[in-house]
Formats: structure tokens, sequence, C-alpha cells
């Protein structure tokens, strides 16, 4: 089986992706949120592209309305996209509709170009993702929801790490990117948040004052969740359990 | 000033083109050997998309021809890609009609899309170049050739010293691009041969037997040249020399 990385969505035609499960990567932050929200008892989230048809779903279907663009959440919306937005056990059993600036981007250009499936990653949901596509037993495409189809230091992190493990399980890669995205998880795994200070992103919202969310972001196996995209929808397929300690006991700290 | 990194000349419309001087770098081997032939006395190269262009230009000037595609030279040409080709006495003064796989294609992409200067760069002229930027005082976008669309690690690894290098002089980044190729250049640094040998392209070519070729193309300084883009053509800007005693001796070896 081979694991590739792809680090925009902009690039995704160019690698083989209607071989492969496709892994939607947002670190900062819509992945990260999805698996809490889904660690949180979220039934189903609708991912949508334009505001309009999130403000259309929630009219429609009475859906939770989540979104946000350039990384704030937009006014009137009950939820951003802040991990601690989602860590509410009133979301338990509840549809949302969500729009991000580019994790939602991300996943309908993997449904565009005909991914075999797509599944949600982040730090927060590692675990459960490495052992789901273990069980899988396909080859792995990891796609970087970047910024605005521009290449991001955080998403190619991630991905690094799930190459890097996937690899002790006999997977191999054939690119660049997945070579150099190793090489940059290996450099960074032991001071990540060091490493991400000079990221674009980390600069880009730092006036939002979002440490607290960029911190928690980078926390791995928070949340006990596989989210899979099937017929418009996302939909933990991880054997359900009640939200995890750890995470219940981040969330206490706030 | 601003000192950026475009992965690929897919990505180029993304990234501000048009307020740059793009530096466009495909180190394995198209650039490195461009450097080379200047060194070598070449009066101009135009480089063409297509066989059949460089194949027409030959026949209406008697320029030289030269043509690579897929890592190989293609038959009936004179010179193919690699730089040993270059090494040529007899090319001084003339003019060569060149394409290759990525290099050819990311000069006319910097081209549609007005960059504000194209300019050629790789190990071989590494220390010209950056004096020539520095004296320039204009933003500098280096676009990696990368391989059919796709990033590359041996360009980004070059892209990477030249953003250090600028930075010791001021240059600011805003990109993640920049910040991961300087991140990668500083871990491969001491041992960039043995970085090297799990990319790509060094898998891709090795059936070509072009060890050599690449050993020589990550030498830096051996060619005291910085070939520009200009009305279809590339010149050597910089005061012209003769033949290194550097580049002499490497070719002795041979």
């Amino acid at each position: 089986m081979n694991a590739e990385v792809c680090f925009t969505p902009h690039q995704l035609s160019l690698y083989p992706v209607q071989d492969s499960i496709v892994v939607v990567i947002d670190i900062l932050r819509a992945t990260s949120s999805i698996c809490v929200g889904f660690a949180y008892g979220i039934e189903k989230i609708y991912p949508v592209k334009s505001i309009e048809e999130c403000v259309n779903l929630v009219q429609k279907y009475g859906y939770i309305s989540a979104a946000e663009r350039n990384g704030e959440k937009i006014p009137g919306f009950v939820l951003g996209n802040s991990p601690f937005d989602y860590m509410n056990p009133a979301l338990s059993g509840k549809t949302v509709a969500l729009t991000t600036t580019n994790g939602t981007h991300a996943i309908y250009t993997a449904k565009k170009e005909n991914a075999k499936k797509i599944v949600i990653g982040a730090f927060t949901n590692q675990e459960c993702l490495l052992e789901w596509l273990l069980e899988q037993k396909e080859n792995v495409l990891f796609l970087c929801a970047g910024w605005k189809d521009k290449f991001n230091l955080e998403d190619t992190l991630f991905a690094g790490s799930m190459v890097s493990a996937l690899k002790k399980y006999g997977y191999q890669s054939e690119s660049d990117t997945a070579y150099a995205s190793e090489l940059l998880y290996v450099q960074a795994k032991n001071h990540i948040h060091d490493f991400l200070k000079n990221s674009s992103h980390a600069k880009r919202l730092s006036h939002l004052n979002i440490q607290r969310d960029i911190d928690f972001c980078l926390q791995t196996n928070l949340a006990q969740v596989v989210p899979v995209f099937e017929k418009d929808y996302l939909y933990n397929v991880y054997t359900p359990q009640p939200v995890g300690n750890s995470l219940k006991m981040y969330a206490e700290l706030y």
C-alpha cells in the first residue's frame, strides 16, 4: 500500500485520488474541531461550500449553523471554527451545517476528484485514524487543506506524522511531498509549538487571539472518532464512546 | 524586500509574480546545465516548449539543438540535459535551442504570469546569483520547476538555501513554503547527497545512470554566470569571465 501527501486541494488532480482513501487535514482548525464535535456526540455534519448554502440548510432542516471565514466566526452563527465551540454536550445527537475557509473546500475537492473514500484527520483523532486506516488496507492520500490553495506547515506536519506511522506498517511512499512531510515532522516533533510560531497561519491568526485553539489542536488523541464523508454528510464510523476523560479534563481547564 | 518560494509552476499564479524577480530552479538538471553552458561561453539560449519548435529553430537559424524528455536526451539532438554535455569549448559564442521536461515549462509559466524579471538559479551559480539579486533590490520569488507540476525536494532545498542567505541581508518571508524550504535546507545542508538519496527524482532517474550528474549539480559556485530571460532568449548578464578553474578541474576528472 502507498501513503502519499498532497500539499493543497489545488494540486489534488495530480495525485492518485481515485485509488486512495483521502484524509482531509485542516489542523487549524476545521478538522480538529470536527473531531471534537463528534466526540461530544454530534450525529452528523453537513459540510457546505458557501455561507448561503449553510443558511439555507439551517432554515430548511433546523441544523445548527457553523461558519468561519478568514479565521473568524461569522456573526449570527451558533458555532465558528474553534474546537472550544464544539465542546458542548448540547450538541449531542444534533446535525451541524458547517462551512470554513479551507476545510470544506478540501472535502469537496476530494469528492469532485472521485476519492475512493474521504475521512477527516487531525492530531485530535490521530490514533483512532491510524487504527482505522490500517483496517481498511487501502492506499492513503493525505490532503492538506492549506490556506486558500497554498501549502501550509501544520497540515504538512500532521501528514508527515501519519506517513511516518504508516511506514512502520509496511506502507510505501513514492512522492517527494510524503518524504518532505516526514522530514519536517521528524525535525519538529519534539517542539512542535516552537516550530509553528513562525508559520504563516500563526502569524495570520495572531490578532484573533487563538493561541488557546492552537495549543489544543496540537494535542493528540483527545477525540476517539473517525469522521467519514458519505452522501453529503460526515459521520463518525469509529466505535462510539463517551467523551474521553482526557478531553473532558482539557475542556475543564478553560 | 520579500523572498518567497513557489513549489511548482502549477501554483505560480497564487504567488506575487508581477512584483518579483522570479528565479527558475531545476537543479536536476536544466538550470544547472544552463549555467555550465554559459560558463563555457554559450552566447544565448532559446528555451522552447516543444521538441517540434526546437527542431524548427535549429533548421531555420542553425542553432545547436538540445532536448530532454523524462530524463533522457532525445536521439539525434546535439545536447541533452546533462551538465557534462555543456562542458564543451566548441559551444563558445553559439546559440542553443533547448527544451526540457520541467525547466523550460517553468520559464514560460513565469513569462505567462508576467514576472518582473526571470533569472536562472542553481547550486552551480549560487554565489553570483545571490550577489546579483542583492544588487537588484527587488522582491524575489523562487520558482521550483518540480517534476511535471509536482513538488520536488532538490529544487526546494536550493530555494531554502537562497531564502536563508537573503534573510541575512534583511529580506523577509511570509509564506510557509519559504519557511519549510529553509527548514529542510538547514536539516539537509551538511549531508545533501544522503538527503536526496530517497528523493523521487533520484529514484526515477536511477536507471539512467546519472549519479555523476547529480554529484555535479549539487556542487556550488562552479559557474560564474547569471542567465536572465529577455525577449525569448537567455543571456548571461554577469560580468563575463573565462570558465572558472574549479569547473575546469571538475570536468577534467571525467
